[in-house]
């Protein structure tokens, strides 16, 4: 199958990629996807990710880094356009230690909203918690208008 | 003078830049400076900017954040190999409402450590307080050697 090198299996993110696994996309290019995070911090939070497998911020390699960051830079702008946010943090954890849950690479695009702190929940350590689907297909919506 | 429109006098980072202020500078290349943070999350926290000053993420330039990002990376493996990180956090703060307070594009570069949770205080929003001046330049020094 071409391109079978540059996937996972068993990795769920390249699942989405495939297609196996649903996701609200919000953007897809030949190098990248970007989608909803089902378990928000704040409402908007997508992820970034390399549609070839690399695990970690130390496997990841320079061009597909560089195509992430781009797409994560001009999806933080529609975030702010779209969403109403106040500001945008990007983060990316290499390792379980700096809380990586996913062994795919990815870069979280986090909106936050100045006001309406109720909104947003995000403190690290941040423990996942399922979204309001609704909400989350709302904010994609947003994002694609 | 030359690069004058690319500097922002009142600018803490771009007074970095010139040396007017100093720092622990662990990279420099043409685009870039990496530096200790002086208000550590963990030991070992540096962060990475752009040397053309541009205020955030909304500002900065795709060439100057796809360096940025690169020698992030570079130094992230940097701080497990010789800090005896376990993990790292890349994290970059888009504004006031994303806890951003200086306003000159940077990209923190935040090691972890699994064995040893009383070193690692990073919870976001964390209150930067002054480091340690010793562990700051212990860790710069392990970095460039
Ligand atoms: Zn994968
Ligand atoms: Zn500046």
């Amino acid at each position: 199958m071409p391109g079978e090198v540059n996937r996972d299996p068993v990795c769920l993110f390249c699942r989405i990629v495939d297609g196996e696994i649903p996701s609200i996309t919000v953007h897809e290019d030949d190098s990248t996807l970007a989608f909803m995070d089902i378990s928000p911090a704040t409402d908007g939070h997508l992820l970034v990710i390399p549609k070839k497998h690399a695990k970690d911020l130390g496997e990841i390699g320079a061009d597909d880094l560089a195509a992430v960051t781009s797409v994560a830079q001009k999806l933080a702008r529609v975030q702010l356009d779209k969403l109403g946010a106040t500001g945008v943090n990007l983060i990316n954890n290499w390792g379980e230690s700096a809380w990586q849950s996913v062994f795919h690479f990815h870069l979280h695009v986090i909106p936050r909203y100045a006001d309406d702190p109720a909104k947003d929940s995000l403190k690290l350590p941040w423990n996942p918690t399922p979204g309001d689907q609704d909400r989350i297909a709302a904010a994609a919506a947003a994002l694609t208008d």
